[in-house]
This record gives structure tokens, sequence and C-alpha cells, in this order.
């Protein structure tokens, strides 16, 4: 004998019909809004009127692969230009266990305590192998998640970080057309991805703690010397001492640095996530930092030239990437390499080769 | 009346037979050895034997920018590259003033003492504007221009600071292949030359004096990280002292650094080129480096990604000069530069623009 079929949970609503209550053009009404993409045009007015929904949809643009969406993404971004660039851009790094996300949960909770819009974004080109190790999980900050003078965005993944970098950067287009006037930029120390942060914002900050012995290890080489300023997360309790001294041998350490272009001596200063001392201090360090550089043109000259510098360095990225992924090349590199580590043929010999085969084929 | 021409020396000879001394075939010959440009082969045969005239001709082939002298110089180099690499490569920099002739000149001659045959050159792209500021007067460096162990050759000239890297590094090869067992190569700190030199040499020595103040001031960027020693020069006479102090300050400081891939804890010594005190540790570090990296296989592993680097590195460098010399490129780049600047056009829009040209025509 046939054992019965069991019965499936999905399968429960065979042969019942819907309710009357949901009428048949509901139902269209609901299927064909969901189909319809707002046009680019529509896009840019919802985030010309700070519509978070055309905002996240743009943003997703920008984040997709597809070709047509780029050419959209590019059209809204062009649109959002005129009206973005008013804002300051800060980022922030620090190693795994610094507080970064309670950290920006308490200075973002300030901000907009002070009547500042917040939006808050990652770049984090790792985060496709660690399932999204900063900002993916929002629950971290919980309050600021239900700020709505707040707006977090995870990091764009599965991609290199060229290709984070430019997808955060038209990101910040968007927010600052969307009328947030404050864009926190989240990196942890992974490669090259605070190079690329430091080249995208106003204002760079690392974020430490005080640690048993050399405060000064584990800083990744160069990282202290983009630092426009250094806050000791965690001095709160028995921290507070250690946090102090720490603040001391950094000062000391940032002295030996030579001078910045912006004309500015970067700072050291502690602050609890938890008991939101010294939080006010960060927000002080960043105006003086704005008054200064707005006043000396700086700020108007960093920007424009990370502007040039994205545009040269995507066309360099991507140079490389048709060279390298040429099929003939491909083969041929990986003998060139060969020879040149053993000594058959120069490096320069080598790579006349490669060129000569790539422009001449 | 008319004035009589004064007679000009170099017409003094008008109307003097040759004197029988010089014979008709004896001319020839010398004419017929002048017009004869030893092949590829004979310059290779000559190098191997150590013979500083085909080492020298050799040299200025790779320093043309005739193609065909080129394509012969690289026959010479891929023929020495077998006999090459045998040596150890030192990198000297430091801002004007420290002393780095009379240092290379006290301990060129303790290395020739030691039995060494010892290579200096320099890397300077800015010789061709201030006409040769380092090397360029080998009068400075009076003993070991005599020296029958040591070759002293100036930068190339005239050239981009890849061109003058490439020129340096296969000059590296082919005074490797001539026999020199110790190549030091000089630089200036201006701009990316250090880098450049930091990645063709082995060990990278900071030479500097102590001064009034701070001794730190006035160190560029990068370079104190990049220093395996630093050599506070001119420590004779009343500056012992003040050499001293320096060295403690520069040693507190290495120390704030992060650990080196290399394992080695760069070092802090003082030395006098007119006393020639300190001169013999400086090569006692050296070796001390040396046994160390050897021994962990950092040397052999750095020399090898030292390779690829310059063979990627001008791969990359032609894809730009290929990219930014294009004529449609040009002009079209100068537009797009001021849309980026006056925000009417995203970095990445404006690069997909040009990218699109320059594939697609």
């Amino acid at each position: 004998m046939k054992k019965p079929k069991p019965k499936l949970a999905l399968k429960e609503k065979e042969g019942v019909s819907p309710p009357e209550i949901i009428s048949a053009s509901v139902v269209e009404n609901i299927q064909q809004f969901r189909k319809v993409q707002p046009s680019a045009k529509e896009l840019v007015e919802g985030i010309l009127e700070g519509n978070i929904t055309a905002l996240s949809r743009a943003i997703t643009l920008v984040e997709s692969t597809n070709s047509e969406h780029l050419a959209k993404a590019n059209e809204v971004i062009n649109a959002c230009l005129p009206f973005a660039n008013k804002s300051v851009r800060i980022g922030i790094t620090g190693v795994p266990g610094v507080g970064k996300s309670t950290f920006i949960e308490a200075f973002g909770k300030y901000l907009t305590g002070l009547g500042k819009k917040v939006a808050v974004l990652a770049v984090d080109p790792s985060s496709t192998i660690s399932h999204g190790s900063i900002l993916g999980d929002k629950t971290r900050m919980e309050e600021l998640v239900k700020d709505e003078n707040a707006y977090i965005r995870p990091s764009a993944s599965g991609e290199t970080l060229g290709g984070v970098a430019r997808k955060t950067r038209e990101t910040i287009t968007l927010c600052e057309a969307a009328g947030f006037d404050t864009i926190i930029i989240e990196t942890v120390g992974v490669g090259q991805s605070e190079t690329a942060v430091h080249s995208m914002v106003d204002f760079f900050l690392l974020l430490k703690i005080s640690g048993a012995g050399d405060e000064l290890q584990g800083i990744k080489r160069g990282i202290m010397e983009m630092a426009d300023a250094i806050v000791i997360n965690k001095a709160d309790g028995d921290n507070i001492k250690k946090a102090k001294l720490a603040k001391t041998e950094f000062n000391r350490a940032l002295h030996l640095f030579p001078a910045k272009k912006s004309g500015w001596m970067p700072t050291v200063s502690t602050c609890s996530s938890y008991t939101k001392e010294g939080i006010d201090e960060v927000w002080k360090t960043i105006s003086d930092y704005l008054e200064l550089t707005q006043n000396n043109h700086y700020f108007a000259e960093k920007r424009s030239s990370q502007s040039q510098y994205w545009m040269l360095e995507t066309i360099n990225e991507q140079l490389k990437n048709n060279f390298f992924n040429h099929p003939e090349i491909q083969h041929l590199l990986e003998e060139n390499k060969k020879a040149v580590q053993n000594n058959k043929v120069s490096p320069f010999a080598a790579a006349s080769i490669l060129l000569e085969k790539y422009f001449k084929g």
C-alpha cells in the first residue's frame, strides 16, 4: 500500500480560494509597482528630497555589476554631483577590537544630537571572505540605526579594492545629494584599504586602545603618518590611567613625523564610547581642522586632487586589467616571469617582449 | 687699411706637413678602430674578463636612446645575467650636506682595502636640471677614482625616474658580470628616487648629520621606515657629543616602527669620513645583515620580488605612457579633468569615457 504523501505547509492553501478582501486589482497594483523600476530622473528627484528609499535604490544600482544598471547609476550620479560636495568626510580606521562600531555609534549619536545628518559607510574588500566583518551587523549600532538622521550602509562586496573604493566614493556623492552633511567611512587595517579611504576623506582618524606594553606595536606602516587624529578609545574605569599614558607616548611619536601639507598638527585624545567622555572633543578637533584647512584652502585643494586621483587611478587600473587579462599575454607573462626568475632575461627585456606582443599583436 | 687677421692657435699648423713619425697606416688603423663598434659578443667577453673599457661601452649602450643600441644592450645584458647577481647592493641616501661623497670615498676605500671590487652608481633624475648634482664631479672622490678596484659611474640623465632606474638596474648587472662584488648606489632625497633605489638594493643606508635642535626634522616621509641603518656622519671633533645624542634619539625613533619583514632591526651608528672612525662598523653592520637575511632566505626572496617588481612596473609605466600620449586622449583628458573639477562628471564616469575612446577608438 502507498504511504500517504505528507501534507506540506506550503501546499496548505491548495484548493483554498483567496479571501475576498484581497481584490485582484490591489494585487495587480502591488505587482505593477514592484516591477516598475523608478527612472533615473525619479531617483534623482527622490534623492534630492532626502528620500531614503530612493537613495538606497540608487546605491544598489551603483553596486550592481549589470552594465545597464551601471549606465543608469552614472546618470543619477552625474545629476547629483552639483548638489554633493557639501559635507565633511571622515575616515575612521583601527584594528579589530578597538571598538570601531561602538565609537561610531556614540560619535554618530552625538552628531545627530547637534542636528547633523550622518551617513556611515564602510570600505572592506575582505567582506566577501569574512562575510561582512565591519558594519555587516547593523545591530552593533542599534541606537544609530533607529535614528532618522542617520543612514548606515555596509561595504559593497564581492570585488577588488578598486571596485569597492569606486562604489563607496559614488555612494558618498549620493548621500551628500540626499542631504547628509557628515559622512563617516569606516575601514579596517587590511592591505591597501586605508590608503583608499585616506584618498576619499577630508579627515582621517586612527582609533586605538591602550594595551599592555608598547602602545605603538601593531600599527601598520604608514597609517600613523596618515592620521590627522589618534583617538584612544575605551578610556574608562581602570583603563583611564593607561589611556593617558598611551596618549603621551603617541604624542611623542607624532612629533617625530615631518609636518603635514595641510599645516595641521595631528592630535591625540582619549575617549570612552561607553561613558561618552571625550566624544565631544573628537568633534571639536575635526571642527578645528575644518576651520584651518578651509581658511588655508587646503580643504578644497585636497578634494580636487582626490577627484583627479580617482580618475587617473581608475584609468591605470583598467589599463592593467586589459593587459593582464589579455589571453595571449597571460601565457607569455608566466613564461617571462620564470625567465626573469632564472636570470635568463632582464626584467626590462621581459617587459619589452610582453609590451610588443600586446601593442603589435 | 685692413687690420691684419690675428693668428689663431688652431690655425698654427696650417701649411705644416705632418711629421713623418705619424705614418699613414697608423692613422688609418686608429680611425678604423674608432669606427668599428665592438660586437655584443665582444663586449660580453670583455666584461666577463673585467675589462673596464668594455664595461663602460656597454653602459653607454644601455644609456642610449637609439633603438639599435638598445637592442644590442639587451643582448649584452641577457648574456651577462647568468654571471651577475653575485654581489651586495647597497643604497645610500641623505640630504645634500651630509657628506655622501666623502662617506662613499672613505667607505669605498675601506672596502677595496678588504680586497673587494666596488662599483659606485647614482640615481638622480634631477641631474639634467642640476647638471649632475651627485657623482657628476668625480673629483669629489679623488682617491676612489684612482683605485683600480673601484669603478665610478655618474647617474644616467635626461630622463624620467623610470628611465634612470632601468638604466641603473641594467648597469648593476653589467658591473656584477665584470666582477664587482659590492655595488653602491647613491641617491639624493628628491621625490620618488629613494623608493626606486630601495627597490633595487639589498641594504638601504640613510646618512645623517647631527644638527642643532630636533634631529628628526627634515627626514622625508617614509625614508626612515626604509632604512636598514642610519649612519650619523661627521662625528669628529666638536661634533662627537652631538652625534652621540643624535644616535640615541634615532634609536628611540626606530623602535617606534613595526618590525621589518627581513627580521632585521635597523641600527644606528656614528662615523667620520675624515678620521675614518666608525667606517669599519658600517661594513660590520652590513655583514651582519647579509648573514641574517641569507640564512632566513629573505635575501634571495627580496631579489626575486624586486625583479618581478621591475618587470611589472615597466609594463605599467609603458601602458600609461601609451594611453596618455595618445593624441585623441590628450584633448579629451583635459576636457574631462575640467568636468571633474567642476563637478559635472564623476571621476569614474570620466575615466569610463576616456577608456571607451582609447579601446574602441
